[in-house]
């Protein structure tokens, strides 16, 4: 959870100083130029985010012609580009998590850290760019070539940061710091680092010879963190308890790597920097392209501007409709993190799956306006903007049903029972029930499909805001009926007493 | 100052609950659905940088053909576009301001207040599509008439936050809560926020009858805020001391939306989003637009991909020029606000002018590669470059400069004297000087522009790194200089010897 904000502006300068971190002076910090890493990580999620989701605008701009059907050509050029889209995402997510873990070992940095750290940025934002050259020229080698090459860098301009780190002890984490075997700890963390990029190197080798072993390689660097803790899973599972002591031990050495929870912080941060962008991708395309030309209203529409612009009047709905749904989902998202106080490894996939098709909700919008008025396509549109924000929601759903299952997950008062959970379920099932229901209902009603999307996107906010009350209203509905039944919802009622004083005052 | 991030994994779970704000307990934030502002915030700033910097994309977008000179009619149109980036930039940002004061006020939401303020933010992003209508037809009043409806909605949202938030007390900041004329406050609030949107409403109206009207209404809202300060420093100038007691009076009240700083953390949040989407900005282009065509490079290149992409060469040499001199400037940056603790409304406006030209970047880089292989305007697309760069990095020298004249502005360590004031000043004049020094050299020595270009580039980021150590050789030369002439120097080198005990360490 944040930090609170500097409250009262009458004591602003004595309330914006940097606090104290982990018991050291503040005259250290800043005297040695050691600076805590709070802004240099907040940026490096803002440069991530933005260059995760900057794959969707090629296929946002593929053309389609709205009296053609969604062709053979059309549909494998889409599919193509969604799939460079999604693998380019969580190529860009991997490098993500890999630097959440880095900066969870180097907690304070200096000057040439936050320099190397920009440089490293630079190379992971050139990332999407050599992949989508890769996916479009598979069988030249080059392409392959210029990636692994980029993923080498990368790992060795973060193992020079973890080398700078731990010649510099006192940037680096508080718990290694104090540690014996702090060369034991670098090794370790090199070895993990460098794993990657080694096998980059070697796919870089083998582009020119036998490339598909090149790919193979390549996919080997995704899958090895979920593969190796699948592994230990499937170990503990068959060879049982025996092992967890065992496991227990070299915990202690692994710890900062492997099973650590991600900064709930961080998770916040990139999914932000996600939400705004993909919330503002289609303004940006607004802006440039739905500005009429002068002479075109004079000659075409006598000069009338509110004519002229009526043409464009469902790309206006796709924007608002697709901003309300962002919006929505990330008040979702936010409103679930009020409530999460760690983030697991598991909870950071679902997010990033999350993540991934709200990137695709724009496109989604963009396909139903555009078909809204004059198409063979719109009922297609439609339920792909449906499937969409399904998935979307349901992964959100995923991550409050894994934080529920997982220990010290969630903050005690979102456990079962009580009122705050009921509405947090609520909130977290609307938009997969509301969008499952459209779904169907426009397979079922096939010639009201467009009224219903409308409806729907109308609906949605106004049922948040009702959400709190109509929660209110059932728990009292099945309180009353629990109460004929037994006593068993007095404790509930006393809980929710006691965890709201004020909710009966406001 | 941001707070420490969360820094033990060992004790996540603990670690990541959120504080107590203001001495209430977390019970009662969690449980009466109140949360604390933090993650709206940033992502609203998210939003809001995003929209601030979207149209400079016209901007670039702009077909220039290479030979061709930069004749009248695109030098006009791209001054058109340059002027509709700048003044929507400003107008962004005064929303900015308005929503950071607004957000002093009310210091914890809600769900219905976050709902309240996605909904403002989808208007607020749609004012630059409604702002280029108005300069794309300044004659027509259906521009005007949009932009100033988006405007009166976007206060009447922020009206109804303010009522509710004086609704439910327990939001307010904690000065205006303890206070006894909470309905003088509330009266203040509310004539500020709509007097804005007043002006709006009058202008709409105005638009159909008598447009300039409508456009000195405009621009009134822009400059009030600036205006009213300025002649109450000017009075206060005039009048002398007379007056002071009498303002320190009125103060009380007007504490918390006129005079007093924008919170730290938000600038810096803003200008993060700022830098990142502009450093992002042409990777979005290289993407799209830099990925060759498969036949082509069969039937042009003979298969070979590096040939066809040798062709994109100086598109590249553009992206990583303009990711580096933003990535550099933004490190300043990041220095410079280590050491600031408040944001005066003065810092706050060159802060904004400073981003202003930060957007213009990416751009000039454009530019400069386009021209750098055949055309007659290589010399002036690097001397745009220059003088972008020259002022944004001045605006931020000029941040500085302001912070040490006012009053707590600075943190004492970086006050005049000391080693981190002479490094601190040496990291804020290298790039004001470079930039300055390679636009004169490229007048003396125009056929060598480009080179002269690209060692700069290639100089600065091996500068910034050996900065530290040629600031301690000037200050030993000088000190010994010093010692030649008195002992004044003895202070200083005592002061730093006190405040840096690791720097000799380490």
């Amino acid at each position: 959870m944040s930090a609170p904000r500097v409250a009262a502006p009458g004591s602003g300068g004595g309330a914006a100083e940097p606090e104290p971190v982990r018991g050291r002076g503040l005259e250290l910090e800043l005297g040695s130029s050691t600076q805590t890493s709070h802004r240099l990580l907040a940026y490096s999620d803002a440069l991530l985010s933005i260059i995760a989701t900057v794959m969707i605008l090629p296929v946002a701009h593929t053309k389609i012609h709205p009296d053609q059907k969604l062709g053979e050509s059309v549909q494998q050029l889409l599919l193509a580009k969604i799939a460079v889209y999604l693998m380019t995402f969580l190529i860009v997510t991997v490098a993500w998590a890999a630097h959440v873990r880095l900066f969870q070992v180097i907690e304070l940095i200096d000057d040439v850290l936050a320099l190397l750290n920009l440089a490293c940025m630079m190379i992971i934002t050139f990332l999407p760019y050599t992949f989508s050259l890769m996916a479009s020229f598979p069988e030249v080698p080059f392409g392959i070539f210029l990636f692994s090459v980029c993923a080498v860098i990368i790992g060795l301009i973060q193992a020079v940061i973890v080398v700078y780190g731990f010649y510099h002890p006192h940037l680096l984490n508080q718990q290694i710091q104090v540690s014996e075997n702090q060369n034991f700890y670098k090794r370790h963390i090199l070895k993990i680092i460098l794993r990657g990029p080694l096998l980059c190197f070697l796919a870089a080798i083998f582009s020119f010879f036998f490339i598909p072993l090149s790919y193979v390689l390549l996919g080997l660097v995704i899958v090895f963190p979920h593969l190796t803790r699948f592994i230990t899973w499937c170990k503990t599972k068959i060879v049982g308890q025996r092992d967890e002591e065992e496991e227990h031990r070299s915990l202690e050495s692994f710890t900062f790597y492997l099973s650590e929870p991600l900064s709930k912080e961080r998770v916040e941060a990139f999914s932000d920097g996600v939400y705004a962008i993909v919330a503002t991708l289609l303004i940006l395309d607004i802006c440039e392209d739905n500005v009429p030309d002068p002479r075109e209203v004079r000659e075409k529409f006598h000069g009338s501007l509110l004519e002229a612009l009526s043409e464009y009047g469902p790309n206006y709905l796709a924007y608002f409709g697709s901003f309300v749904t962002i919006g929505l989902l990330w008040f979702v998202h936010h409103s679930l993190f009020l409530y999460v106080t760690k983030a697991t490894r598991l909870m950071g996939l679902l997010n990033i799956l999350s993540l991934a098709f709200i990137g695709g909700l724009p496109l989604a919008y963009q396909l139903t306006s555009e078909f809204a008025e004059k198409s063979h396509n719109e009922i297609e549109a439609i339920q792909v903007s449906c499937v969409i924000t399904f998935f979307a929601s349901i992964f959100q759903f995923a991550i409050w049903t894994t934080a529920l299952h997982e220990r010290e997950t969630l903050h005690p008062f979102a456990r079962y029972g009580g009122k705050e959970h009921a509405f947090m379920f609520a909130k977290l099932a609307l938009y997969p029930c509301v969008s499952l229901g459209a779904f169907f209902l426009t397979c079922l009603l096939s010639e009201f499909s467009t009224a219903i999307f409308h409806l729907m996107q109308i609906v949605i906010p106004f049922a948040f805001l009702a959400l709190r009350i109509f929660v209110r209203i059932s728990l009292t509905v099945i309180k009353s009926v629990m109460s004929l039944s037994g006593r068993k919802v007095v404790l509930l009622e006393e809980e929710e007493a006691c965890l709201s004083p004020t909710e009966t005052l406001s």
